[in-house]
């Protein structure tokens, strides 16, 4: 009988988890149709699905839903965060696992991910190994984060990065009209609880000196608040404004979020969250001036409308790429964006062991942040710059995108019903 | 000598106000190589630049810049908030614009703003007939918040609507691929600080039953905190998660804003700014669900890259339409849009009496509210869905959205430097 391949998304989405959906069942589809192979099985909401034999077979979606996919932003299976719990205190989820699998003539396991979706898919390969169950385990990056080593950046990156530089530019040209007798600074928050990436990003708006953004708080630097409001106040008297843009992850000096609590937390900040309203009242308590902020939150990593072509074409191919690896039996690995040349971008598909990307945060190196910790250097503008290019545009009915919407026909349950012990 | 015509944004910025100021420039270009005008002097900062003789050139800017600003967010030269004094108790601010505009052979002031800045129109004009000034006075609306009465709608409007719709559509997609395991609860702050429209945009998002938004919290109706937790709880039983999409201007049933300080003051929020974390931090108090909160601020007003093109459209034939009822004479009016049927849409340009618009604020009528206050109804569809149709897109250069940058030369002052009294 022929092997059926399970695919899951898992942790936070992106504008491109979906392209990459897309890329692993039209592949597979080609070798269904050669004969080499079964179906497409999708867990719902990541592992979970496996878990609880929550299936679906994608060979009810059609081809223009499969194709409509590539342009269509969230996790249309469902994700989950769940990690599993170490085999070697208890392996009964792996176990329980593999009864699903074989249940449903899974032979290929793939798993669309970050940093903690990598190790599941690491533990998983060694589970097999050590259980001698036939099934070949591929992970496949995602994370708007960027923070996984070896490849040359996470599918969903490079759609955030366009989202926040477009964001910055415009909100920027807003500002500077307003600035004469009204707002004269305004902040953005981004994501990036660890690593500044996102926030980076935003300083491809910056063509030349004077242009927003003028400041960049990245977790990387440790935020000086003195040097911040100097920074601040001799840009409003240079320019006339002053845009900010600060990681959800800035801390200070001694290692704390911004975010949390300290001795103005009568306010109760840490609760309410925001980085950018808190900073926004301290710069306003420290230089007076009027003060927009804006969280972008989920709209940043969701914004199929603003994607890059980039982006979504490696998130498809690494789909792709990762259906012929695992036909092929490379076991344990991770599909990779391998950088061939900055100017142009060139690119191609590559592959490294799991055990080299699992667990390990891939933060940005100092020489790619300036001197002063305010900006991104010509380095950091080289790597970034190609990962935003091209517009990948979704069709739009009524004035607004028009996203695929799955069927998720699910497969009928085979088995007991799994108890969770948690 | 051939008369110049005096053009100024005042206000909060959109992303179609520079198409007015383009269909104002390249229509008199038009009038201009006919011999019958001289140039569009534009105003830096709105009226400021006429008191201050900060005066552009517009002659300068090449006809491919001036296309450019057809799809260029913000506002190109500049606007402020500045409120004229009432000329009864002092009008020295109307005589010193007067010497300016003498000093420059002024004919025509096109004043582009809301619906303080039609008041300003309006009050110019009066002046000029009691002091026998020779100007005719045209306004042009603008504003994102729609509260202008007669005009069809206010351009800048159509545009964050299509922006907080598809943002909406976007973000729920994220929560719904999350909610199994992590975020229930979505809370979208948007502007409108005394009308509901932009957050009533959102309602286009959706289609059918249960599709997000599930709840729109409007200036309109108080807000009654029981029956708000009710329908969360509700929503989040029957269909795993609940979006929220919240105007700026919330008030509780004593009428004082949401955001205002009342007995949870300890937390200093209404200083913090921002409705959402405050919602958020109520429902998750509440219900104890996980909650993600997003403030759009300048980011909806200023997204170029995502303009409806029926806005843009008629952004740009209020200001070529301003500048014929200028040269026609007609004195003392607003140009508007005219609708003549919904679907399909049909508009047309006329105009009203200043006296008719100055000052006046268009609220949500209660029939576009659904009973329960948490929705949108048919007829308020049908009135706002022909408003976001169609994409005004910018060029892309490197990944990243190309405006137009003016040169924005400095007309050679005439007079003594105006010492503001205040």
């Amino acid at each position: 009988m022929k092997k059926n391949i399970f695919y899951a998304q898992s942790g936070g989405v992106t504008a491109v988890i979906n392209a990459t959906a897309a890329g692993v069942i039209q592949t597979a589809r080609r070798y269904r149709n050669s004969g080499s192979i079964g179906s497409v099985i999708a867990g719902r909401n990541g592992i979970l699905g496996a878990l609880n034999e929550d299936l679906v077979d994608t060979k009810y979606e059609s081809t223009e839903t499969i194709k409509a996919l590539r342009y269509t932003p969230a996790g249309a299976f469902g994700t989950c965060r769940y990690r599993l719990r170490d085999p070697k205190e208890d392996d009964s989820e792996y176990r329980r696992l593999f009864d699903v699998f074989k249940a449903h003539n899974i032979g290929y396991f793939l798993y669309n991910g970050g940093g903690d979706s990598q190790d599941t898919t690491l533990k998983m390969s060694r589970m097999c190994a050590q259980y001698d169950h036939p099934l070949v385990c591929v992970g496949i990056p995602k994370t708007v984060d960027n923070d996984l080593p070896i490849t040359d950046n996470c599918p969903g990156f490079g759609s955030v990065a366009k989202y926040v530089a477009t964001s910055t530019r415009e909100a920027a040209l807003d500002v500077a009209s307003m600035c004469k007798t009204s707002t004269k600074v305004f902040i953005l928050e981004v994501m990036g609880r660890h690593a500044g990436w996102i926030a980076a990003a935003a300083g491809l708006s910056t063509t030349k000196a004077g242009e927003a953004p003028h400041i960049i708080l990245m977790p990387e630097i440790a935020f000086n608040e003195k040097r911040y409001y100097a920074r601040v106040k001799q840009c409003v008297a240079q320019c006339g404004y002053c845009v900010v843009v600060v990681s959800e992850g800035l801390r200070r000096p001694n290692g704390k979020f911004l975010s949390e609590a300290d001795e103005r937390d009568a306010f109760n900040h840490a609760q309410l969250g925001g980085v950018a309203p808190l900073l926004a009242d301290m710069t306003k308590r420290a230089l007076g001036y009027k003060i927009h902020w804006a969280v972008a939150d989920y709209l940043q990593r969701s914004a199929g409308h603003i994607a890059s072509k980039v982006d979504a074409n490696q998130a498809y191919a690494l789909g792709s790429a990762a259906v012929k690896l695992a036909l092929g039996g490379t076991n344990a690995v991770m599909a990779t964006v391998v950088r061939k040349t900055d100017k142009p971008y060139r690119w191609s598909i590559g592959h490294t062991p799991l055990s080299r990307v699992a667990n390990k945060e891939n933060k940005m190196p100092r020489n790619f942040i300036t001197r002063d910790g305010f900006h991104i250097t010509a380095p950091c503008r080289r790597y970034l710059a190609p990962l935003i290019c091209g517009e990948s545009r979704p069709p739009y009915k009524d004035g607004l995108p028009q996203y695929a919407q799955l069927k998720n026909k699910r497969v009928k349950p085979k088995l007991k019903k799994w108890k969770d012990g948690r």
